[in-house]
């Protein structure tokens, strides 16, 4: 089967949720009304379902080649790439001064995540292109963003990331890349970067790599690192295309997933040093690709999204088909469809549930991207920034753990069938496992979490949202019901919990470190289901309100709410539980090195 | 790296909670003394380290190939088989009356534990063997033992199981392979069976197929199916091999993992018919493969804590040894090993809590069976079997469900590098994959265990394993320190929270099975993670008594436990709200098969 995008969904969360209409009446974004979103969104399900999706299980069975130095895609993706650049969809978020369409990260979010759930590997490409759009149109000259950003936009051209090194994952301060000025305004690189996704291909005719290198005499660690734009070809001043520059594919890796998306090895100088020029200051590199993490971080976190609801649908398809047993409560006196036993039912639920609260969550960040980039007022900007920055890493890490649950229950509705690569499930299995990793780990995130986005502002931020959640709880109490009533109790403590949890990260970084920075993925998926949950129980009130226009629909939000509140939510609880009151930090540290 | 067996913490497992000392006391197991238990184990380290574990990952590189109906296991399996045969490997625990060992099911779980963790492909072709063996043993007769069992134990033959038909996988009252009378006392068997593991290879000289099938005239569903012995060769009355039975492969499976191990699709009597023999008596088969399945489950459950061990060796080892980023306690000014991170060290002490936790649980069942199965005196004997009973499910369907925990954590503490097929962390990601699907899904472990093992007694033998918790926990208040008061209390809720779920499902599977069943993954969830948390008090215990022998390993024992006990004992009591407090189980059909 093929994905078809829950567009009605998107629009929900995208319209109640995440507040559209608001965002059009930004400056800039005028034309961004909820009509313009849906009309994007329906020509995004065209090309997503029928040129994309289709390619997404010959890409795990015929992966990416490297040979002598170059790469072939997957047959069909140079084609697919041509379709995807010729429709615009590189540019969808991308300023229209360099020819992008200047539409809100909200609805860039919901055609990124249909892109994904087509196909994680293609979508990668475009994914590290808009990276690089965002690291120019910050920092580079008007001279590089004119020579780059409307070729990146047209798809002529990809963009890379270029950090890790086989001795610099995580820890960026050991970078080694080189980078020689030559006097003439351009640098010599030398270095080898790994991990460089679609590093090397044949979808497009060049391919700017942007590269983290020291220049001589750099400080040590990360305050001597330096960006620096490496295409493959040189670019002429008139925008055409000059020489092979030295840097080259050495290999590509053999993964567990994502087979598809060619991760290389790159060789920068070994000939007579890779010509690159650097973007922005000297020594401020690690600032600048930060900015491309950041937007690349959000992204990933809709990889988990999208993967989550393509393993969701097969799934469900599977348990809407396949008859096995008679059901438990003597309704039938034959085998029924799977769906109708209640493990599976629980498990397809399950999977709805985290995959529709990780959407709302992340569309709900991207909307306070837009304000905090168009907003005419600067501390409505301000605020909405810093929502926007905490939120961030919690999508990203949230998201993309419950990712690996979401297509590990998918791999076990289809029972054996599962376990047999032709039947597909396994694929999204092994492709999402990546998530948790590249752009940050998870434990990456939750420093990030911890660190600059709780303990900075002294947990401003996440008080802030603690009382915004506090007044949904209210709301909740005026309604009755089961579904209103476990939704209140739970999400009531899962507050609590997470304020519990915040007044403990605060009190104790410093004193505490270890015990805090060991709570703290804890703490990310403790953060994740709770604001999770309150989107979960904000569409419930909304579904309430609407319930007449269309009670089909609205009867089952707040049914996937009701199921979130009581399957989901209880685990709140039981984090604070670790974190705080049972002093888990301690037990972290209780084993010594040398006694593991 | 190979696998170093963890020969320290078995033996403490089954001398200090599992009672080796008493089963020595066994009529027939006179000799199954502590000593011959470690000198059985130091014998199966050399096995499984020098000669299976090296073939891992040559098996999941070249797997075993089809090739017009013949199977070639990968290279070296046959001759490390070979090996284990000749060592008397299978026949550790069956009996000596049929050239078997004899020993308890204990010494043999410490044994299926290593073999596994060297190679679950590898060990598989045993496991099933084993499995047959129980069931010749208990329903075949005289002759059929004494043609079978001794080449079965001797390894010349190996043994399989035939339960899966396409439409019939779970759900075995849709079975419909055919046996049709000779009337000289054989049968011609007709069908198709599926995911026949190790159904068909090159590492002996025979293969002994029980296999499922309905006689003529008999009744529908389960209790009209009979169990037969289909051989590969037919047997002449000398024990020699005669003419090839009709039974053909006709392809194996491309799986996620396992991959050595071949998934064959078997054809039965595509000429004349398979020639088989019935096992006892007609319509009883689905009873006699209860009795492989029972033992197939347990060590699965066995595979599951296997597979973990080995994934959190090769984690630890890899977090010895990376260097990346300086600790967050400003302890260094230089980058150092991974392990010094929180939460590096956070996922390393998951991995082996859990493993520990759910090595514990399976030992001390085993011992549970092996005073069931020797014990003087009847009751006694009926109250262990009623244990051993009421653990299988939870072992099989606990310890499986961890082991994706666990694997997926081993990938991740990799970073980058887990993705990377070559580091080999991956490999145990998709190998364990399966176990929480084959010889019966987790669901169907959790039916089995509100059904079968909970409600048909009205929760007697859980209620005396919670009193029994109960005494632990007092036992608990008797020591001071951190450790002591997490695990006091944690556990106490625990059995709490495992109390309350207990009544619910006895008061209520009657009165509202969708709801109760619903929960019944939960319920063994929570009943493992109870169950093993008291395992890991119950350690604690004894390390508190012993500690002045050999402080650092008692040392470890206590901060193990600790850590169990403040990260995975409180999600004891978030189970227990889903289930109970916030009746999860309405919430599960809230959706209506439609809404999805």
């Amino acid at each position: 089967m093929s994905y078809i995008a829950p567009v009605k969904d998107m629009l929900f969360v995208m319209n109640e949720l995440a507040g559209i209409e608001q965002l059009a009446s930004l400056p800039g974004f005028e034309d961004a009304t909820p009509e313009t979103a849906q009309a994007v969104l329906e020509e995004a399900v065209k090309l997503c379902g029928d040129v994309i999706a289709p390619l997404n299980v010959e890409g795990d069975r015929n992966p990416s080649s490297w040979h002598n130095g170059e790469v072939k895609a997957t047959p069909g993706f140079a084609e697919a790439f041509r379709q995807f650049a010729e429709g615009g969809w590189q540019g969808v978020q991308h300023p229209t001064d360099y020819d992008g369409q200047g539409l809100p990260k909200l609805i860039a979010t919901a055609c990124i995540e249909m892109l994904n759930a087509a196909n994680l590997s293609f979508a990668l490409c475009p994914l590290l292109t808009d990276g690089a759009i965002e690291a120019l149109l910050t920092a580079g000259t008007e001279e590089q963003k004119q020579r780059y950003v409307p070729k990146l936009i047209s798809g002529e051209w990809t963009g890379t990331m270029n950090l890790t090194e086989p001795q610099a994952g995580s820890d960026l301060a050991l970078v080694r890349t080189r980078a020689e000025p030559q006097g003439d305004g351009t640098y010599r690189i030398f270095g080898t970067k790994i991990f460089i996704t679609w590093g090397e291909h044949d979808m497009a005719s060049n391919i700017v790599h942007l590269v983290l290198a020291r220049t001589p005499g750099a400080p040590e660690g990360v305050k001597g690192i330096s960006l620096f734009t490496v295409p493959k070809f040189l670019v002429n001043d008139d925008g055409s295309l000059g020489a092979r520059n030295d840097v080259h594919c050495v290999s590509i890796e053999h993964k567990l997933g994502i087979k598809a998306s060619p991760t290389a090895v790159l060789q920068f100088g070994d000939h007579d040093g890779a010509i690159g020029q650097l973007v922005g200051e000297e020594n401020r590199g690690l600032e600048y690709m930060f900015i491309m993490m950041n937007a690349a971080r959000f992204a990933v976190g809709m990889q988990g999204v999208a993967v989550s609801d393509r393993a969701y649908q097969k799934a469900l398809a599977y348990a809407k088909e396949r008859v096995q047993s008679r059901p438990v409560d003597g309704s039938a006196k034959q085998a029924v469809t799977i769906i109708h036993h209640p493990d599976v039912r629980r498990m397809l639920a399950t999977m709805r549930s985290l995959t529709e609260a990780s959407r709302a969550l992340a569309y709900v960040a991207a909307a306070h991207s837009d304000i905090a980039h168009r907003h005419a007022d600067a501390a409505t900007r301000e605020r909405h920034h810093a929502i926007y920055e905490f939120l961030v890493p919690v999508v990203k890490g949230w998201s993309t753990e419950l990712s690996l649950e979401v297509t590990s229950l998918g791999v076990q509705v289809h029972g054996g069938m599962g376990f047999i690569e032709e039947t597909g499930a396994a694929q999204y299995y092994r492709d999402a496992r990546i998530l948790t990793i590249y752009e940050g780990t998870t434990a990456i995130q939750a420093n990030d979490l911890v660190g600059r986005k709780t303990v900075r502002d002294g947990g401003a931020v996440a008080k802030a949202l603690l009382a915004e959640i506090g007044q949904t709880v209210e709301a909740l109490g005026a309604h009755e019901g089961a579904a209103f009533d476990a939704m209140r109790t739970q999400l009531a403590q899962g507050q609590r919990a997470l304020q519990s949890v915040v007044e403990y990260v605060v009190g104790n970084a410093k004193g505490d470190p270890n015990a805090v920075f060991a709570g703290s993925v804890p703490y990310l998926k403790l953060a994740g289901i709770v604001l999770g949950g309150w989107q979960m129980a904000r569409a419930m009130l909304i579904a309430a309100g609407k319930h007449a226009e269309d009670p089909a629909f609205y009867e089952a939000k707040i049914a996937t709410a009701q199921f979130f509140a009581q399957h989901v939510l209880p685990q709140a609880g039981a984090l604070e539980v670790s974190i705080v009151t049972a002093k888990g930090g301690e037990g972290v540290f209780a084993l010594a090195e040398d006694q593991f």
